[in-house]
């Protein structure tokens, strides 16, 4: 990877996350050497994500370019790399631009989205863990609504017009409050031709609960801001099968839908060579001890997501989320520069600052420490929060800009299909054709 | 398609760029039926295709959705429509999406990147006259980057920093601005490690001047800015051919680069069934009357670049540019008013208000109607103009907020790789495959 040699010890970071890039924002300038890997040049605030696939948010404003962020870094080195092997005995990285050697290593790759093993789900749903996979999305939705006006068979117009979310965390409740608002502004205006009151929102969750790692009070609310934004929630369902039409649960519901947006579960971003058996968990995190060690790998470290530290307080280890991650990273990183000077190392101990959602104009839950509160108070302490989290000065100034229009003027602008997806995946040909198709 | 019958005459416009959205807008709620296609779903301000080519803007600030342009006008219809064929005997407009009559037709489909045949040249180079393809060149940019710190081989480390503008218009020097900008500021920031010293930029121009639409004064200052930039300009000098690797020239002169951008010619975006050999001019224009009629097509219009109008002062038709395209959009439906209440139509009459070219911070190059200037003043001249000439309001706030932030901070921040190209475009796989690789 064309790393020069250094007198530091060098770290090596797999991810630049909330969790991989805290760490190495915290060992800039220590003796060490810091090398981050990541298979994107930029850092994604998941958060907004759901803003970019309902058109709220250009992609470029949520994301963050990792150079950028190193570059007033001594000793730090960024590389795109996609990690495809760690080989632990010789303590080298395998990727796809080559190996690198590491002292010591830490593995940041984040969660995946979890099929459960259910191919059909995997090959026919869309996901949103990704800013190409929310373009997707983006892309998917407004074209629908352009083949909607076009087909006379109305059971296939409905079809087009009916959203599926499976997963009533906080990614279905927000994306389902998205597409409810432009359901309710953007859509009639846009397309007149069309009966949008058709339009279907569904929301499956297969707890009996929405939000169930909030509060009984935010949980409540949040379903009945839902419902009287025309969401159709089912609880206690689960769904069986999806063939890209047709929609089975466990239950007799069944819908007929095109588009099935997958938010049900999450897994580790596991990693070859560390992914024996007895290191992973169900959900493929690594286990980890309370100083963020991969349980009998000596020098490899997990932080964020893709690590399970059980405690007390969780026995499945933090929940899969941003304040964990970045708590992990600027923990770890203190505890490195203890173990680099010889110093024991601290166990690390989570601090629950509480979480919160958004169900759309004026509307979200937040619970604080001790403090619950729902509506319009929690709707700007969500968005001061979420804006304060940005990367970045000119992203949170584009993200308010357009905050602040869309809610002047109840519009999202940026509902542009750049890239379409559904015109390729129907097509069968090589890569190069469809760049060309894509660009003519 | 779907186009309810009207009582009124039915007005199909084929475009939605400065020509045909100009036209689209001046006739609405009159007493026709409009109905505009586009292979998009929005208009693309391409004066600043370069800005996103070269990190400074997001693709979402100089795009615009057609249908919320539409959505306030009466008897007004979108479709995103790729129009395959024109049966000018019944009137018929065949597409991907299916048929439609019209009474009236405008064509304003503008032009496409013209490689004069040369199809090595049409297969290896970069364009730049989408919003796709424009990602495409800001993803090959900095992927070049990535690998030149990889590579230890000097002459590939030199032809991946190599960058090769072919033609000295506009876009040529625009682009070519843009990169010295970047060469000087960002680049040596993001890449410590690489000689960014080493990067290269040409750029060939065929003619004896750049900016050759312009007055000799704005071409010399721009070349001399373009010098005091760093950016190596070569005349009177044509590329002969180019195998991705390997420019050669007319002359002596050769280069190593895996990037020749070619901005060097443009040609009519010709349509099937107004394709006859005697309607169309040697660069694929459709030749129109001073009422911008296609001759010999009754109830057919063309406008902007596509349309060749020749006058005694432009005996090859108007410059394709946005201005004419304004013009004349706007002048043609006023005539077709006209013509629906039996009117006399009148002549086009093309009022040239000048020209303008950036080149880079507080250097653009104007040609007013009498004045010409260059320098700071001709710069915020250019920056007034095109921020007032971009559509919404939003999209006029966030380039607003990028130009200060980046006059400010000497930097561009949205130099991310959202969809690879070269990675890609390497691999030979069904589209499907890709969008999985490129989503993981």
């Amino acid at each position: 990877m064309n790393i020069p040699q250094s007198s530091f010890p060098r770290i090596v970071v797999i991810g630049g996350g909330f969790a991989g890039l805290t760490l190495a924002k915290n060992l800039a300038n220590k003796e060490a050497q810091i090398v981050l890997l990541d298979k994107h040049n930029y850092h994604t605030f998941q958060p907004l994500l759901y803003q970019v696939s309902t058109g709220g948010l250009e992609p470029d404003s949520i994301a963050y370019p990792l150079r950028k962020i190193l570059k007033a870094h001594k000793h730090s080195y960024f590389r795109l790399a996609d990690v495809s092997y760690i080989d632990t005995d010789e303590k080298i990285i395998h990727s796809d631009i080559g190996e690198l050697t590491y002292d010591y290593l830490v593995i940041a790759t984040g969660s995946t989205t979890n099929f459960f093993g259910n191919k059909n789900m995997e090959e026919n749903s869309m996901v949103m863990k990704t800013i190409p996979q929310a373009l997707n999305l983006r892309s998917l939705l407004l074209e629908n609504f352009e083949d909607a006006l076009l087909t006379p068979d109305l059971n296939e117009r409905d079809a087009l017009m009916n959203f599926v979310i499976v997963g009533g965390g906080p990614t279905g409740v927000e994306l389902a409050g998205a597409l409810a608002e432009i359901k309710n502004s953007v859509l009639p205006e846009d397309y007149p031709d069309l009966d949008i009151r058709r339009m279907q929102i569904n929301l499956i969750q297969s707890g009996d609960q929405l939000l169930d790692a909030m509060s009984d009070q935010a949980s409540e609310k949040a379903e009945k801001f839902l419902k009287k934004m025309g969401v159709s929630i089912y609880k206690n369902v689960r769904v069986n099968d999806y063939d890209g039409k047709h929609v089975t649960t466990n239950s007799d519901l069944s819908f007929e839908s095109v588009t099935l947006i997958w938010t049900a579960g999450v897994k580790g971003a596991s990693i070859k060579g560390i992914d024996a058996a007895d290191v992973l968990t169900k959900s493929s995190r690594i286990k980890v001890d309370q100083y963020n060690q991969v349980l009998g790998y000596p020098r490899v470290f997990a932080i964020g997501d893709i690590a399970a530290m059980t405690t007390e307080d969780f026995p499945h280890g933090h929940p899969m989320m941003a304040q964990p991650a970045i708590q992990q990273g600027k923990h770890l990183s203190k505890n490195i520069i203890r173990l680099l000077k010889g110093k024991e190392m601290k166990p690390f101990d989570y601090f629950d600052k509480g979480s919160m959602a958004t169900v759309g104009r004026n509307k979200a839950v937040v619970d604080l420490h001790r403090i619950r509160f729902q509506g319009v108070f929690a709707w700007f302490v969500w968005m001061f929060i979420h804006l304060w989290s940005l990367i970045g000065f000119r992203n949170r100034l584009v993200v308010f800009v357009n905050w602040v229009y869309n809610y002047i003027k109840f519009d999202t602008e940026v509902r542009l299909i750049i890239r379409p997806y559904k015109r390729n995946s129907h097509k069968k040909h090589t890569e190069k054709e469809a760049e060309i198709a894509i660009d003519k």
